[in-house]
């Protein structure tokens, strides 16, 4: 089926991932579809809650698409939530105005634990529908990132019910009872896989895991029990699909003490935060993956010349992509988390325009 | 007056501050005078509300002692808000019931900036009041530790009126005017400063400068605008008093990245939070200051035994603090930030109990 999908006009992004050369810096923004755009907030009246828009594959489709419609972005990236899956396990997903998402059943003891499977995947069809309808809407434009939270940051919102600030429900199931956390970490990490399979299968043209609550584990916490369920599933991504590689993005926030570690997960592209001097971390990484960020999205608050400053000091913090020995390292423009949803779009363009005309010079002959 | 002070007794924390020999590793606990005692919620009921105990020296001296009469801790730090150098400057401090710390008139704008001025320390003679009092009280048991927010963190409250989960209101005054900014932190500087050596003068034996937000800024903003000004605190410190040296304990939650950098302010010893390997950090160091932390504090929620274990481990990871030359480094066990009020008390023992024993293994011959 997928391959009825329209060819790529611009591929710059998937270049990026995988460390080829490119005429400029690619750059989308995570949460690009959302409520910082008029146009979003008027369809998410329409479709009269989060999961409305999200279970719709009109809706999901229109609001994927309409950053592209404002502005020069390299990628589109599926509408949806990180916490589908969990919600397919039966878990009960909903959203409260300016709360958050919240489970009505959660997973503190063992009965909860021994009860967890891996949800049939027909029960998150409505994910895959909507692949579907943006690839195909897409026609050809940019590619299309499907993404998933990680098994980590799924069990955070199992075990708590919804968001924390101290993460003291589900520190207490690792640090008290390792074996049942080990084992919720296992089940999401296999329901993690077969859901990204099946995006890809859909249409989905690279895959991102966000571990957007892997900072904040302790050091050797991280590793056992987020990193290690994080490369459990890249390991079992299909790579290539007709015939294209689908480049894989792992994005730790707060992964900065541990990037050596997550570069070694199998992804092909590291997310990293602001928090990160992105040419020492290229440095250390010696550009065997890519990187993705990472400009704070509070820059966006400043004037355009701000912004545009500011966007130019990270691309020139990455550097010259092409190395002395001609080969390339790999560099995708983003924020390093969700853009605010009290954005100004107007300073959106500055930044997409600073990136490409930037990116350009950054590739000019010395 | 401070010469009047009884001899202290046990000065293992001054010690591994000054990468001194010790017996065994000192410990103390961020927030260890707190809401997780019964005997400091009674004394909280009593005085009626959080200001109401700091600004009295006699409960201040109360709460402060508490943990010190449960667990063989070895170190004491005034009870008192970090916060306490803003409301002086004006700007109206309150504490409601769950919510955290709110101001009444907030600094957003460049009147509100011009406005801002040191303060005069006679409106927190209450604060120095309390250091004198608890370090009579203290009697020489263990050192007293006097602290305050850093200029960086005082400012994200000053300007954002409260708490805040993206900092928006600040970092918009730092990206779109440094220079507001700037100005904020000179004068936030030089109060810090006099209000160190003013509870150094009262009695404080050591000083610790919290930067709980510095780990929110940008790589390059942290530098600029954290860093630079709990440097320039630094170096307005008295680092002596009545022959004694006076560490100072520099903290920055989520400095992870910037260790190197931190450590070269001018403190005695940095602080850690848990996400920082503390081997791998005292190796990049070279024990050029001695580390603080870092257990996870919802280890505590974990059975006593999981406690001594990983309490352990993070001794472990510092490892023996002799080194091969005969030099010492110096390691300050804590938390990587304040205990939780829904810790149970009694596992406090079995992390203390472990310190002390653990550290003591670390110090036999090999």
């Amino acid at each position: 089926m997928s391959s009825a999908f329209a060819p790529l006009r611009n591929d710059t992004f998937l270049r990026a991932c995988l460390r080829q050369p490119t005429e400029t810096t690619p750059v989308w923004l995570m949460r690009q579809a959302g409520r910082y755009l008029p146009e979003y907030r008027a369809t998410r009246a329409q479709a009269g809650s989060f999961m409305g828009l999200a279970t719709n594959a009109q809706y999901a489709t229109d609001v994927t698409l309409q950053p592209l419609d404002r502005y020069a972005l390299d990628a589109a990236i599926l509408f949806s939530d990180i916490l589908t899956v969990p919600d397919a396990m039966g878990l009960g997903l909903s959203f409260s105005e300016g709360e958050g998402p919240r489970f009505e059943r959660v997973v503190r003891d063992e009965a909860a634990v021994a009860a967890l499977q891996v949800p049939d995947m027909e029960r998150l069809r409505y994910v895959f529908d909507a692949v579907t309808s943006i690839r195909r809407a897409l026609d050809g434009r940019v590619p299309l990132i499907g993404f998933s939270g990680s098994p980590w940051t799924l069990a955070c919102y199992m075990v708590e019910g919804g968001g924390s600030d101290d993460y003291r429900l589900v520190k207490t199931m690792l640090y008290a009872r390792p074996d049942l956390m080990e084992r919720v970490l296992d089940i999401n990490a296999q329901a993690v896989a077969a859901y990204l399979n099946a995006q890809i299968d859909a249409g989905a043209q690279a895959v991102m895991i966000f571990d957007s609550w892997g900072g904040v584990l302790a050091d050797g916490a991280f590793q056992r029990f987020s990193l290690r369920y994080t490369a459990q599933v890249v390991a079992a991504l299909q790579r290539e699909k007709d015939g294209a590689r689908i480049p894989c993005i792992v994005f730790t926030k707060g992964g900065g003490p541990w990037l050596q570690e997550i570069a070694g997960c199998g992804a092909d592209v590291v997310g990293v935060d602001w928090t990160v001097n992105l040419g020492q971390a290229r440095a250390q990484l010696a550009d065997r993956v890519a990187l993705q960020g990472n400009l704070d999205p509070n820059v966006l608050f400043a004037p355009p010349e701000a912004v545009a400053r500011e966007a130019c000091a990270v691309l020139d913090s990455f550097g010259r992509p092409e190395r002395a020995d001609g080969s390339w390292g790999g560099h995708v423009f983003n924020l390093g988390h969700g853009i605010s949803r009290f954005t100004p779009p107007e300073h959106v363009h500055a930044l997409v325009e600073a990136v490409h005309r930037h990116g350009r010079l950054l590739r000019e002959p010395r």
